[in-house]
């Protein structure tokens, strides 16, 4: 098995989602490459978002923050991204409600007062897995991650507050030593699992582990448990538990992230 | 009301605590300064230590960490320490049970392979909620904050999980945006609270709130609501509950605190 790669570069992604040729999940492509969560907020709220990323850095781990409110840039991060348009799909909510889903860009929404931030995402280590024989299964069969809403609460921050969001991707028992090992490593994208095993499906209070609340149903096969780890989806679940939030908020669309010219080895933390 | 301060300064403290004089809580002492949370580990836990402290900025809001195994010292922090002798007393833990609580020192249990690690407590903030006129009913009453077990995970590191302690502040429900902004500039020694209100008591998992799981039993006032902050008793507790943690591992005792030469004003973040 191999991972399903079309595209080889980030910037090659971030094109193709920029031209509308690519509106899918971001998951295996450039697999060398870190990818990202995005959260766009009115500017009076960006303090009290890099707080939320400061006090949860495993589910909110901050990568980089627009230069200035307005300007849709990651110089530092990704060559000529324009944030508005370079994930494959986008999600709106204005006071807290969804009310557009997986829209192709954002050029209509953006303002001179948005500011925008990347959050590592565990597409990041899909590739060190795989290179292992761990292939997450949903690379595996080409579809998006299983992601699920927990009951597990964020330290909040100022307006935000909420739960966390999970990913899963299942591994035999034996399996999960060497998956946490793996990911460990992965500080800025993550890390490590947050729980595994059975009964880490009560723990985290999710009612219904083969219906996914984000992304695809998930397929186990015998002697498999799910593991889950921490997801950049978690600040729209906080935007859209926080009744302070006011306003327009933007995610990607779950699963259709922008791809970083960052590489795996460069946020790699020493072990 | 004042608080109660028999020492001005947090050298005067480790002095006393370090001759036997001082057995005391430390709360309300030597009030301008930033106390820490300890804990002692052997040197092969250190790095899964270090990864929880990262992953739980809020509970474990890493200070220092003794410059090499088997040196006692904190220089950067704390001039002359020794970590051995200067916290008011000392809980052990072998093989993940309490075996000795509250001893006046460790000389006999240091080893060369020692690492100790001090962690922001959120005494070191009562000094500005007393200046602003919400002054902590523990230290009015010369009493221990209440502090208690959760059932909210943290996010394991390695060998380290379990879940988190919390302390305890009883104020009035109008009261609480203001004790929010007073105390989330102190991220290093927990920060804004983690939640609050009669309805945070079920959520966090708590059985009885008049019971206390360390410190002394909290005394609330007509209108006044729970308001619970992380608490750096909270890796004591990850010790208990973590079977991969062997040896001998040493904390505090709940209340007992390294008193560092740190300033609030040093550690405060720009907001």
């Amino acid at each position: 098995m191999t991972l399903i790669e079309a595209f080889k570069t980030a910037r090659e992604v971030r094109l193709a989602a920029r031209s509308g040729a690519f509106r899918g999940s971001t998951t295996g492509q450039c697999d060398q490459y870190i990818q990202a969560n995005l959260i766009i907020v009115p500017s009076k709220y960006a303090k009290d978002f890099r707080g939320l990323c400061q006090r949860n850095p495993v589910s909110c781990p901050l990568l980089a923050e627009s230069p200035a409110p307005g300007d849709p840039t990651f110089p530092e991060v990704a060559k000529d991204c324009d944030v508005r348009k370079d994930a494959p799909g986008y999600n709106i909510y204005v006071n807290g409600k969804a009310t557009q889903i997986d829209v192709p860009n954002i050029d209509s929404l953006w303002t001179e007062d948005s500011v925008a931030f990347l959050i590592g995402c565990s597409f990041s280590f899909e590739g060190t897995l795989a290179t292992a024989g761990l292939i997450p299964r949903h690379t595996e069969l080409g579809i998006n991650v299983p992601m699920y809403r927990t009951k597990a609460a964020l330290m909040p921050s100022g307006v935000f507050g909420g739960n966390m969001v999970v990913s899963m991707r299942p591994y035999r028992g034996e399996e999960v030593e060497k998956v946490r090992d793996l990911t460990r490593p992965f500080s800025r994208t993550h890390g490590e699992p947050v729980a595994w095993g059975w009964s880490a499906v009560k723990a985290l209070g999710i009612t219904d582990i083969h219906t996914a609340d984000f992304g695809d149903a998930p397929v186990f096969r015998e002697g498999e448990v799910p593991v889950f780890w921490a997801c950049g989806v978690t600040p729209q679940l906080s935007v859209m538990s926080s009744p302070d939030v006011k306003g327009t908020v933007i995610g990607h669309a779950p699963g259709k992230m922008i791809c970083l010219d960052l590489k795996c080895a460069d946020i790699l933390e020493q072990q």
